[in-house]
């Protein structure tokens, strides 16, 4: 099992757009293969930062993820939206 | 529910004695009130990066967390392995 902790701070003004672009995003993604979980969060102190925290089954089913057409869809939108790049962090679990 | 995911960036001579230090934290941590997980990662990719991923009933809960002696221990110990400030955020669910 893999868990990906994906940070981005968005322009205050796509917010909106923000969590309706990851509302689709997230409803295809639990549909594939190796998805274990995959969530969206917004900071309590500063609305602008989101994370995806994501678990899934092997780094190939994450792979996988990232060549279907509704990550590639949402990926563009993030890149308008963020305000900065992005922080992508692949994790195994210590305890 | 809140959600916390706190980033460490540890010296690489340090990595040993976090995973200890860690690992106490840990047990004493999931026997407290409030507490739903509390699990500490290491990046598969840059094994200096850790962060705990956290779920917690509530802010208070939390609060109370970071008076306890076991986190204020901890905390010293962090402030000598950390290369850098860590980077805490605290989230609600979006979906």
């Amino acid at each position: 099992m893999i868990k990906v902790v994906a940070k981005f701070v968005i322009k205050s003004d796509r917010i909106e757009e923000m969590k309706s672009v990851c509302s689709d995003l997230i409803d295809e993604t639990r549909k594939e293969n190796g998805n274990i979980s995959y969530e969206l969060y917004q900071d309590v102190n500063n609305p602008e930062i989101f994370s995806f925290i994501e678990e899934w089954e092997s780094q190939e089913a994450l792979d996988q993820h990232m060549e279907t057409d509704h990550f590639k869809k949402a990926e563009v939108h993030f890149g308008n939206f963020a305000a900065k790049d992005p922080e992508v962090n692949i994790y195994s679990l210590v305890k």
